[in-house]
């Protein structure tokens, strides 16, 4: 088994109790957490079991214990459970897993469940603490939502390896080509430039750019065109990069020119914004603000950004409604988008982390339309 | 939009009026199906979205309901839902995408959940309802457990493909190479060979052979080694392979030779043990009985077998405890192991479907200790 690249164990110590501490607060009597973002970043583990059981259950008081299938354990080696002295707590098909992790909680405890665990698991546990656990997304986000320096580092290191690129997008992106020949080539240079895969590729040329969630076709490239590229995927150990540039090959119509010189400043205006002590959903209507004073806030569909780290996607989603209040090493997208159905789409963005007096953009190729 | 390969829409309309008619049949009021290979066998549709809620919702009475984010619509051109007509509700970020999906389900109602729906969306949904979600699985399982013909069609066409990646094992598989080197040349094959990826490659040399779930290390292959080398992929429209050989260099020890012979008569006794109106459970039973009759039954640490269809696991598990009288279309994994650990292991697997007398194996390699 090789050794996954992970923090160092004392970092995963350091998180299990305040997990603890946290679970305490919240008058849970514990956490059970299940393989995906949370549990990597409570133990280093990246275990991916669905259908066997695999849980670390972070209790309110005494020590953390993971249930894990027998045929699992050895993948163990890999997380810091094992160097954290963790008590293992093994079973074989055909044995009930879910008695097994709840242990000594009795019917009627207080449980959390992580918000990746899928209801094959989430059920069982309901039915025998005889009541729907509770999400433990209120207590991990306070610890996932703030990163320390060495998340943060793994965050610039990846926002500078997207960034080199869409540095190079001119090696990939000519009309002529297709949208899927583009992307793979985009692929291979995520890799190239240092992270560990190609999360997603969006190559959205012409009408597929008004949709902002199109990934990329057979549709060959036009001269005319105006495309959307939107790239990232994780460095090690396992943080995300998430950027988004618009091009052409020419200059573009008047139309297209004002529609994203709006778009430039609605995304520098949230990007001014981002600052402790504010709140999410007030980046968000920077960005919206500015859009519907120019008469596009209809064609911004979607949020202004998202959290990310070990997950492209997680707290805080800058989104009208959330009012979380914005702290020190905080990190998401900032990513206001234009959209004309059936015809062009342009988006800009960036990430950012929330600093003691303003925001770090870990995103620094030029805002412009490229004109490749 | 490209749109993938899938079935007719006949075959879904047919799929979602039986989901229906079985949901009424149990006396639930809705299912609410969430992205995962249970849409994509009710409306083809291979969404993958995690915070953005998507739901299918299939009352027991009345049309089915497809719940979107306004963003992802332009996605369903892929799938079925279109061509069916069934009814869309889009929202937008910020709108109550749950009480959306629930619609005219009042609290209190019965309502269903698919088994990968995560946590995030399980939750909100029992708060709202008012009373935890029972799992879908029991009436989709009657559903998807059963293949047609087209199915077990493609899972034929699987099963040939990933036997010739196991015909061109001695390409790959040699000693002094990693077994990393060796996997990413299988991983190519079985792209080669007609699948749309490599699902899982799973190369075990020597002692990492008695770890049923070690994938790969940078561990040097060898000349004495037992290698285990399961490996398998989709077909389209999804349909997967998995299949299990071992393999060594040179005439094993007597020791490796008399368990591996066990191994083997143990995994055909399985294979021969598949008809109608058997349990699941005397599957496995066969082969378990058989390896304890040689003393093994220590060293095999596992169920016997897995469903397979859209998913490399699915019901019907073939595991002790597990009483579900076997049916004609019915596909599993039958694939006994002896695992000694710190030194070597092996396993046999090959993928049945339960005809109207018997078994219909889908992997024809032979079953010997392969000597390259």
């Amino acid at each position: 088994m090789t050794t996954a690249p992970r923090f160092g164990s004392d970092v995963y110590g350091t998180r299990l109790a305040r997990a603890a501490q946290l679970t305490a607060d919240a008058g849970l009597d514990a956490l059970i957490v299940s393989p995906g973002p949370d549990l990597r970043y409570l133990v280093g583990s990246r275990a991916d079991t669905f259908e066997r059981l695999t849980a670390l259950v972070v209790p309110a008081a005494g020590a953390p214990r993971l249930v894990v299938a027998r045929l699992e354990v050895p993948s163990l080696a890999e997380s810091a459970v094992l160097d954290l002295g963790l008590e293992v707590d093994d079973w074989v098909d055909g044995q009930d897993a879910h008695a097994i992790a709840l242990g000594a909680l009795a019917a009627g405890s207080a449980v959390a469940v992580s918000e990746a665990m899928p209801a094959l698991h989430v059920i069982p546990f309901a039915e025998k603490v005889g009541a729907t656990p509770q999400l433990a997304t209120p207590v991990l986000r306070e610890l996932r939502m703030v990163k320390d320096d060495a998340e943060i580092e793994a965050l610039r290191t990846a926002g500078a390896a997207i960034d080199r690129v869409h540095a190079r997008m001119g090696e990939f992106l000519r009309p002529g080509r297709t949208e899927r020949e583009v992307a793979a080539d985009i692929a291979a240079a995520i890799v190239d430039e240092g992270h560990t895969g190609a999360e997603f590729v969006i190559v959205g040329s012409g009408p597929n750019g008004a949709d902002p969630h199109h990934e990329f076709s057979d549709r060959i490239i036009e001269g005319t065109d105006i495309v959307v590229i939107d790239i990232g995927g994780p460095v090690e150990p396992g943080y995300n990069s998430d950027s988004t540039r618009t091009y052409c090959f020419a200059e573009p119509p008047a139309e297209v020119a004002d529609a994203y010189a709006a778009l430039q400043h609605a995304q520098s205006l949230a990007m001014a914004a981002v600052r402790p002590g504010v709140t999410a959903e007030s980046i968000d209507a920077a960005a919206r603000d500015a859009l519907r004073e120019q008469g596009l806030a209809e064609v911004f569909i979607h949020r202004t950004g998202h959290g990310i780290g070990l997950s492209v996607h997680e707290e805080p989603y800058i989104v009208e409604g959330n009012d979380l209040v914005l702290r020190p090493g905080m990190a998401f997208s900032v990513e206001p988008g234009v959209y004309f159905s059936g015809r062009w789409g342009a988006r800009i963005e960036d990430i950012v982390v929330v600093t003691d007096d303003g925001g770090e953009p870990l995103n620094t190729r030029p805002h412009d339309l490229v004109v490749l």
